[in-house]
């Protein structure tokens, strides 16, 4: 790849111009979750629509209607974007969000949160600095290092940059459905930067996530909250009911009680086992993010294994119970005790509930309770995983050698990322996350930053990656 | 007992002059519990004092200093009140209190809740008609029609009327150790109207309450909340382990679970076990005031025995998990369980203790988590039971008869009084509950009331109580 070197000069040049690119992006409190905030999430809409015809791209702004529930809230529109439009390339459809997570400098941020603020680190802090206004503005300097350069993009890209990301993703999936054979139907593969690294040193590459189905069970019986005074002893009481079931999901070492989820786990293969032992993680870095040693697993392999491909099950909590602090002799009339299962290929949304419906009715008979039991599903989202061996997972891992010189760590995240299950499904195409941010980003917390190396490095990596993706997919097909 | 003819008389031909006096009363809102009411308490007191001086008794208006934790407040008075000090006369303690709950008729009240207002059917609505003003009432009502019917009390009066019973009763027991061997030293029986009859139509005497001894258990382990996502699946979670230990506590049927607490409960006698079957409660009534039919067992008997003299155990809550409507996909860092055990015979409090925390330590042990684990005794209360062939009880049990013309119920509470083991303790004499209102009083709620037959019909009964147990007393000895 001889282009890079000219390419890898200017962004290194031209990196004061992107820093002031990003505090431009940050001074626009662009928070998707606050009524007040619509009209700033509307301007950094054209904000970056602007940004992208400046460096001659075309850009439609969707606009996506009315606010589900919220009438009053008009959408902010999605970004429909294209840069190229050569048949004989291939075309990479890029996704990132152009929201952010709520910020005032009252919730303890260290500096004014949308005034972009350079430590002498590097370290770049503002809200949407990582999440994800510098992964989405790197593709845009990735682009004008390009043309510094002389060098022609490799491929043609096709944009999709949302404003609700942080809002449960209001109009999007809509929006991928509607133009899945339209506006996104020359699309060979998909890549996403909206997560971050491991750790703080090495890339990764994210092919997978678990998926989540959450659940609750109620339990009620007397007509009122009752003194535990004047009734207990005498009453079947809905909270012992509750506990008892909740106590027969899952033990102590995170082993899932319920029968037949294992069975539903695909094994793990050699070819995935590998994977595991070269990952840039050790067990002291999940002590400090767990803020103490509270980890079920000694080693690194395990405790990786059982974030990214085996499911969990846990407990958050009980409503309708008494929760402040303080004592409150009540007996509680009705409680609803919540818990969820993250899952992981091939557990099936609807097979994971069949199991889970039939164990907890058959834990409540066993009980010979009066009290009444209801069973619900609160949401459920599926999980996500791509064959890492694609030549869009072969191109990035190129990539990140070519720029960090290092192999990317292969990583699944534990949380969902519901965007990436819509692309594969719809479109039918590989999906890509490749990470800009490292793990210290406090992406959704205060101070969140963004390190001037992984912005810088990483639209390298993002103009290296599209370079990269181009040839695997001509050797490929 | 001739003379209780002609009091019986001035009763009925005097009740409009009593309702007055209770309408009076019930106009103070002297709630110990709202600090902008304090000054109406004192008042309340203050008129109380009125009116035992205006029959012709003595009261003392005894300050008790500063509300601890609270001391921009002065404690409403205690009124220490004798009533005859003759010396060949029995002398009997009777306590009562003048303060009230909170009531608004913003909570729903369907009448001004400081206007005692009558209906068609004899129901007086007003807070405090039963709780506890109504019965404190009672008493001087009966010195009246003693005095009206020319017909001398045949013993004298010891007048104890606190104004903080619904605030913790702060200042009682400090007054009733002080003046143990002083201004109540003389006192041979306590009796005490503040409670209420099982049902509506039979009195009930009532000769002990359940102590409850409150706890907590707290999990801890995470730094901070962690996402479920992440972390679900690696991490030992506080939750998992706290439901585990509250689920090894008590079985579905009531029965606790921890080893020992079985030993400790006196054995039922057969004189006591025959005093539950002429109860008058049945099944329905239970089933009426659960507001459904999850009643552990199927006959009143159990039922009672399980209410009154054994055991129970009771799961309040969780503070610290997620506890809202809605889903939240969280690990909880730190969750407390609270419960609590009332106590019957022979538990004591320290020994009760002891077994629940070595049960809870032995429970956490078992799970081999890495998670922290902390016991906490929140706070605890003895039980109180009294010989009910006292003559205290058998001259309640006669007055019960000539009033209503049936035997009263023997009971015993399942909630604590605590005041009533204080008395026991502080003056070793025999401590009666002698109850004026009915169980649909609904005293401490919206709507309180106090039935006019139980106030007239009421009041006859503390006045032949006195001429009973005057007599009982010279009989025994």
């Amino acid at each position: 790849m001889p282009h890079l070197k000219p390419v890898f000069e200017q962004v290194d040049s031209l990196q004061e111009k992107f820093i002031k690119r990003l505090e431009e992006a940050v001074a626009i409190p662009s928070i998707s979750s606050e009524d007040e905030r619509r009209p700033d999430v509307v301007k950094m809409g054209h904000w970056l629509a602007n940004q992208i015809k400046a460096l001659g791209g075309t850009v439609e702004l969707r606009e996506l209607g009315k606010q589900p529930g919220r009438e009053h809230l008009e959408l902010p529109p999605c970004l429909l974007g294209r840069y190229g439009d050569d048949p004989n390339k291939a075309n990479v459809l890029i996704y990132g969000h152009y929201d952010v997570q709520p910020a005032q400098e009252s919730d303890g941020w260290a500096t004014n949160p949308f005034k972009l603020s350079i430590d002498d680190k590097g370290r770049m802090y503002g809200r949407g600095s990582t999440d994800d206004k510098g992964p989405v503005l790197g593709w845009l300097n990735a682009i004008e290092a390009h043309q510094k350069a002389g060098v022609e993009l490799p491929v043609n890209l096709i944009m999709c940059f949302e404003g609700m990301e942080e809002n449960g993703s209001e109009g999007l999936d809509d929006t991928i459905r509607a133009e899945a054979k339209k506006f996104f139907k020359d699309a060979d593969v998909v890549c996403i930067s909206d997560n971050y690294w491991l750790g703080t040193e090495k890339p990764c590459l994210t092919y997978g996530v678990r998926g989540c189905n959450y659940y609750s069970i109620e339990v009620s019986g007397p007509g009122q909250d009752l003194h535990s005074g004047v009734y207990g002893g005498m009453t079947h009481e809905p909270m012992t009911d509750l506990v008892r079931v909740m106590n027969s999901l899952v033990d102590p070492d995170g082993k899932i009680l319920i029968k037949g989820i294992d069975d539903l786990v695909a094994p793990l293969t050699d070819e995935e086992a590998a994977l595991y032992p070269p990952i840039a993680f050790t067990m002291q870095d999940l002590h400090e993010s767990l803020g103490s040693e509270v980890s079920i697993f000694d080693n690194k392999e395990d405790s990786l294994k059982h974030k990214m491909r085996y499911p969990s099950l846990s407990l958050h909590g009980i409503e309708g119970a008494f929760y402040t602090p303080g004592a409150k002799t009540v007996i509680p009339a009705k409680v609803i005790g919540k818990f969820s299962i993250r899952t992981v290929p091939n557990m099936e949304i609807d097979a994971v509930t069949e199991l889970v419906e039939k164990h907890v009715n058959a834990e409540f008979a066993k009980l010979k309770s009066k009290n009444t039991f209801k069973f619900n599903m609160v949401h459920g989202g599926k999980w996500w995983v791509e064959d890492p061996n694609h030549p869009n997972y072969t191109a990035a891992a190129k990539a990140v050698e070519r720029v960090f010189g290092v192999k990317p760590d292969m990583t699944r995240e534990g949380g969902s990322i519901p965007v990436t299950l819509t692309f594969q499904e719809e479109l039918k195409k590989n999906v890509l996350l490749l990470p800009m941010g490292s793990s210290t980003d406090a992406a959704h917390s205060i101070n969140e930053k963004l390190d001037k190396r992984n912005y810088i490095e990483g639209t390298k990596l993002l103009g290296a990656y599209l370079h990269y993706v181009a040839g695997e997919l001509k050797r490929s097909g």
